[in-house]
This record gives structure tokens, C-alpha cells and sequence, in this order.
């Protein structure tokens, strides 16, 4: 914060809250803020009805406000007006507003720009959280390939990995992406109720938090023998992917990792099919720093974690993607997902 | 727009966008902003690998951005400078403070002045899809009823109790709060690993999102009989939200259906023991205008709908709260939740 001239750190909503103290703030219209000044004691400013939630207050007091009370006073009563204030980036914009209105000498900036370097450099308590988790979602992948799929609406797939989540032991699903056939041509597809037939391929990409901690997998099934032009594009990933982890040494800029993987779907003929970068961080949050795309040239660190996930997307007739976490070390590219990187063959 | 004097309308994730336009934007680093000028054709400024995640563009046009562009010179392109903003509530400061740099002459307020009173006020249709979301989370409690409890943790309950959601037509999950014994004298309780005995309390407040419009109920079971002090407490209880559903005639002030529930609670001698407001508007939201709380003298309006769900907390003692959804009819106000209001008693 010194290096930065920040007088005070406000956290909210977001991972960065339960990242510091281990309390995360409820996503909802009553305010919770962390106020953390350079130096003192920081306060949690916390709707009454929630304090008992919080669990210790360890190193910071808690403010609880009650219905009648107005949570951005006290707030900005804490920080006073003409500071330097570093506010989380998923902040409601109606707190900034609120906070800009009654601190308007202060100037705002993105808690990132402080928290983001930190929680990139993982240690190592918390990358075996991530290999926890990420052996986790393994052994979700390894009993869907045991599972039938046709049939089965996209919907009802995507349930029952929800429930395989929970019991590989996270304590929250975050996503569950099942894209059957031509659906699978959209990366972020939200499983619906198409029903699955014999032939179609399907994308699999999910993952959850398991002791504060994400999981996120990608994986190919297909309901009988995969078409020939879909096994040929896989062919061409899989290559692509392994390229991407190779990429991953200390020192690399990180967009190095998606040009690598990108350079071997370009010289296939894919290049106009892979429409999104090749990873992103991942911590306490699903998607964090560091990017593996296009204009960031920040070195890779050691202790960075992020996916290699590069992907083929013919729209209309399929799309192919393969994801693995990769752990930065000093002794190169750790993958954390073991699950086979086949296209699992289903009923 | 015009009466606010607002030029441009920005929503990114939160309800207001679904509620406008049926898409609803994925609450990812990635910026997703609905462009909406007071005149003219509106922009849905979108990641390129969300693009397909829009099924109709009806009365919009659809700017996708790939992973090399900016999208906020986009947006900032689309506004131009020295206008007044209304940006989503729920929009990340992150994007907000991205806009006030590039954006510099420009004032932003938040949008909620705008959708706020529109979305408060329920047409038939929305009438329609929150009472079946009322007749869907019913089911639910009844079939809780049945349900044994004693030996089970809080976190198996709420995940029957999640699946049944689902189960019951709800596409989404929204909240399962389970809490027992003393811990249901935390309002807001995360369910955990506590293990549900023999003579416990247990408080369910649990809701969904069916059809974009949302559910919400709060019942007491008990394990065995009650004991006669939360009995005891509960017989007010059940008194006050009465009180407080039969006071939300059209054109009283909102603050007003606080109140009655509130003066029964304080007669009674538990005042210091209800520590939240009285309400929370619902809809494509779980908690929206209008909020029944002291302070709001806004009058209730003919097709607003709210929950009214007083509660009763005795720290390490128990807790218990009782809730339905109202909607405020010319003809009085009428309960959208039917389950029995009794304290169900479960194995």
C-alpha cells in the first residue's frame, strides 16, 4: 500500500475479502466492507444480522450496523475525505457511487492493482489447496466416464456433476458447462435441455471451491465413436494444449503461453475457430491474475497457477476444448489435473 | 429517462438486464454492458465467446469483442463524453472506475432510479410467474415435513433441500438457509456441518428463481416437541407477520407493514430481539424494491410484492422467523405462500 500510496484498502463483495481475514461478504443490497487503513487496526463494517457470521475477528474489529443506520457514513467516517482509496473490484457500483458522493476529495482505484500480485504468487499451503481441489474435480471427470449420457438432457448431466462436486468434497459448485453437439461451438454455454443422442460429442468444463480453493477442469466425451473432422481438431488441441504447458516456464511472459498454444491450431488451419485466450489465473477465485492472453508480456512467476485451456469452435457443427491447471515452479510447468486427456467414449 | 434527465442507460450483471431484455450477463472479468440511449437503437456490447449465449437481439444490436479489443473504448465510443450515466447497480466498481477515466465529463448515477420503481410495480404476467414460484417453493416445505432431521448435518438438509428446488421447476437455486438450535439465532446462517439432535429448532428460509422470477419463504420445524419458551416466542411471531401482511394496504407507507409487525414483537417484550426490517421486495430479484423498513415512507403500490418475515433471535438461545411473499393488491393484500404456518414437527 506504501509502494502504491494507498491510505486505505475497502473490500467487499468478492475474493479478496475471504482471501485476507477468511470472511466472505454476502453478494447482497446490505453493505459489508473491510476497511483496512495503511497502519491501525482495520474494522468490518457488516449488517447486524450477519455479524454472527463472522467467525473470529482476529487482528481487526467488527462494526456491526443496524437497520436504521447508514453503512457508507460510518464507512466513510473511517476513512475521512483527501485520501488515496484502493476499493474491491466487484464493489456494487452503487457503493462507489454512495462513497464518491459523501468522499468526494478521495481518489479511487481498483484493489487489484494490491491484491492482485499477492494472490497470484501462490504459497505453498495454498497450492496444495489448489492440488486438493484439482484432484478433486479429477475423480469427478473419471465417474462421468463410467456415466451414461444419451438421453439425458444437458440440464440433467450438469446436476449430476453438481451433486459429484459436492461430494468430491468442495463446498460450492461454480460452474457446470455440459455442451452437447453443435452447442459445443459456444464456449460459455449454459446447459439446457437439449437431449443428448448417440453420436454427439459433448464439452465438459467445471469446477468448484474446496477449502477456499478452485477447481476447473475441461474434458471431451462422445456418445459412441466421435465424427472423423472432430477426432482430427482434438488431435490438433491436445498438441496445442501440451504447447501451452510447455510454454509455462518462470520468466515467460505470459502471453507467450497463448501464442504457443495458439501458433499450433493457426498452423493447423483452426486459427479463425479459437476465439478466446488459452487461460487465466485461478486461487481464491475462479478466473484471477495472472492472464495467459494476447498484451500481457508480465513475466511468469513462480507460484503462479492458471489454466491452459485452448479450444476449436466450428459454429454450427462442434467445438473441442482441453483444460488443465498448471503450477509455475522453479523446475518448470506442473500440471495439476491428471484425468486422461482422451475423448472419453460414452453410452 | 427523460424525467431523470439521464442519456444513457449501462447494465451489466444483476437483474435489471434479464428483467429488460431476457440476457442475463455472466458475472466474469470479462465486461458485458447493455448501451442504452434515451433515443435510438440500443448496443449489447458482449465477449466474443458469449456472443452465442444471446438467443435474440430483438430491438438491439449485438457488439461482440474479441479478447485483443477493449471494451471500454467500446462503450465509451457508444456514450461519448459529457453526458449523465445510469449505470447498474450491481455493475463491478472495477468497470465503473474504468469508465469515469475515459469518461471524464461525463456524471454517473446509479440505474436503480430508473428500473427501480419499474420493476416494483408487477404486471400480470410477472403476477403469474412469481405466484407459481410462490406454489413451487410450497411444495418444498410440505415435502420437509415428511423429512427426517435428527442426525442429519445442516449441509445434508440444505442440499436435499437444493435438489428438491430444482426438482420443484426452479432453474436456479438462489439460498438454502438451514440452521439449528442456537445457530438459528444468526439470521443469515451458512448451513454447516453442526448435526441436527433430538429437540432442536430448526429455521429454513430457503428460495429459487423459476421462470426469472424468484421465491423466498422461511419456516420453524422442530425435532420432537418445541421447547415452550420458542413456543412461546413463535405465538408472537406468527401474531406480528400477521399484523405486518394486513397492514400493506395500497397507499400506506411501506415503513408502515414495519411497524405493526414490529409493535407486536416490542409488546411482547422480545423488541430487542428483531433485529432486521420487516421486508424486501421480490422479483427478478431475490431482494428489490420496494423494502419494508423504517424510513421508506414511499406508499405501497397495486402490484408491488414483498416478503414480510419478522423474526425472533435469542443469541445462544434460538431463533425464528416466519415468511411469506405478499403481493399488494386493490383489494388488500394477499399472501402468494400457503404452507402451514405452524411449527412442523419432524423425526
Amino acid at each position: 500500500m506504501a509502494e502504491l500510496d494507498v491510505d486505505t484498502l475497502l473490500l467487499s463483495v468478492g475474493a479478496d475479502l475471504p482471501w485476507l481475514i477468511g470472511y466472505e461478504a454476502m453478494p447482497l443490497e446490505r453493505l459489508t466492507m473491510f476497511v483496512c487503513p495503511r497502519e491501525g487496526v482495520p474494522t468490518l463494517v457488516v449488517p447486524e444480522l450477519e455479524a454472527p457470521r463472522v467467525d473470529a475477528a482476529d487482528g481487526f474489529t467488527i462494526r456491526p450496523w443496524a437497520e436504521h443506520e447508514d453503512p457508507i457514513a460510518i464507512v466513510a467516517s473511517l476513512v475521512g475525505d483527501g485520501y488515496r482509496l484502493a476499493i474491491g473490484r466487484q464493489t456494487w457500483s452503487r457503493f462507489l457511487l454512495q462513497l464518491q458522493d459523501v468522499c468526494g476529495g478521495s481518489v479511487f482505484l481498483d484493489a487489484t492493482t494490491i491484491t492482485g500480485p499477492l494472490r497470484a504468487v501462490k504459497e505453498a499451503d495454498e497450492i496444495d489447496a489448489l492440488g486438493r481441489a484439482a484432484a478433486a474435480i479429477d475423480t469427478v471427470i473419471m465417474a462421468m466416464r463410467e456415466r451414461p449420457f444419451a438421453g439425458r438432457t444437458e440440464a440433467d448431466v450438469a446436476r449430476e456433476i453438481a451433486d459429484r462436486i459436492l461430494e468430491a468434497g468442495h463446498e460450492r459448485v461454480n460452474f457446470t458447462i455440459v455442451a452437447s453437439g453443435p452447442n459445443a461451438a459456444s464456449p460459455h454455454h449454459e446447459p439446457g435441455h437439449r437431449r443428448i443422442e448417440v453420436g454427439d460429442p459433448v464439452l465438459v468444463d467445471i469446477g468448484g471451491t474446496l477449502d477456499g480453493y478452485c477447481s476447473d477442469i475441461t474434458r471431451m466425451f462422445s456418445v459412441g465413436p466421435a465424427r472423423p473432422d472432430l477426432v482430427e481438431a482434438y488431435r490438433v488441441l491436445v498438441d496445442a494444449q501440451e504447447a501451452g504447458v510447455r510454454a509455462g516456464t518462470v520468466g515467460t511472459p505470459c502471453e507467450q503461453v497463448d501464442s504457443a498454444a495458439r501458433q499450433v491450431i493457426v498452423d493447423a488451419g483452426y486459427g479463425e475457430y479459437f476465439v478466446h485466450r488459452t487461460g487465466h489465473g485461478i486461487g481464491a477465485e475462479a478466473h484471477e491474475d495472472p492472464y495467459m492472453v494476447f498484451g500481457n508480456d508480465a513475466p511468469i512467476v513462480a507460484g503462479n497457477a492458471y489454466s491452459v485451456e485452448p479450444g476449436i469452435y466450428v459454429p454450427g457443427e462442434f467445438g473441442v476444448r482441453l483444460e488443465d491447471i498448471v503450477i509455475a515452479t522453479d523446475h518448470g510447468p506442473q500440471r495439476l489435473n491428471h484425468a486422461p486427456r482422451d475423448i472419453a467414449m460414452v453410452d
